[in-house]
């Protein structure tokens, strides 16, 4: 399990709430890329897709090499699991709320087949 | 697999990008509750937990009763598994390139013991 703050979960969602960050991020699933590389499919100037990568390297999507002059960019998952856990978590809480509720229906139907409840 | 087009996706992950609205999601994930209900925990305004409200419902991430006069909220998964759908895709994207890097490095290690790739 991941420790986050509230304010850094907050973070990772919001980089992911935009279309071209999380074409960046599919595009880096494949493999690094330099801001070039990933300019070039979304006929994006060199500035538009250095904001996006900013934000992504903010919340900690991806990582850069400091060294390199190209300074590829690659993907992080640690955030990406920590984004995912949270809405497994609370998926998770739902469901057994359901599964308890069709328990609770299934003895509510097998107390009237034996007479009970009535 | 939902369809969703891209801004149906970020409309969710930017209503998750906020602590308070987590929050409220996480209450409803334990069950159904009306705005007041909401608000309580939070000591926040009866105005800025409908605020948050609406966003969570444009997002289609709660759903709420339009006859009843107190309006439960109630949490509303499609969107959510979808939001948890896109991660999961891009995390196994990613993983499976490092599976491959493994078997890469496993049959470079397998060629130099027996001699070959010298």
């Amino acid at each position: 399990m991941t420790l986050m703050v509230d304010d850094e979960l907050s973070l990772v969602f919001s980089a992911l709430a935009d279309p071209t960050r999380r074409a960046i991020l599919a595009r880096l699933a494949r493999g690094d890329a330099t801001a070039n590389q990933l300019a070039e499919p979304f006929a994006m100037t060199q500035q538009a897709v250095s904001k996006h990568l900013k934000v992504l390297e903010h919340a900690r999507l991806i990582s850069r090499t400091r060294s390199a002059q190209s300074r590829p960019c690659a993907l992080d998952t640690v955030r990406l699991d920590a984004a995912a856990s949270w809405i497994a978590e609370h998926r998770r809480v739902w469901a057994e709320r359901y599964d308890r509720l069709d328990e609770h229906l299934a003895a509510l139907r097998g107390e009237r087949e034996t007479g009970h409840g009535r």
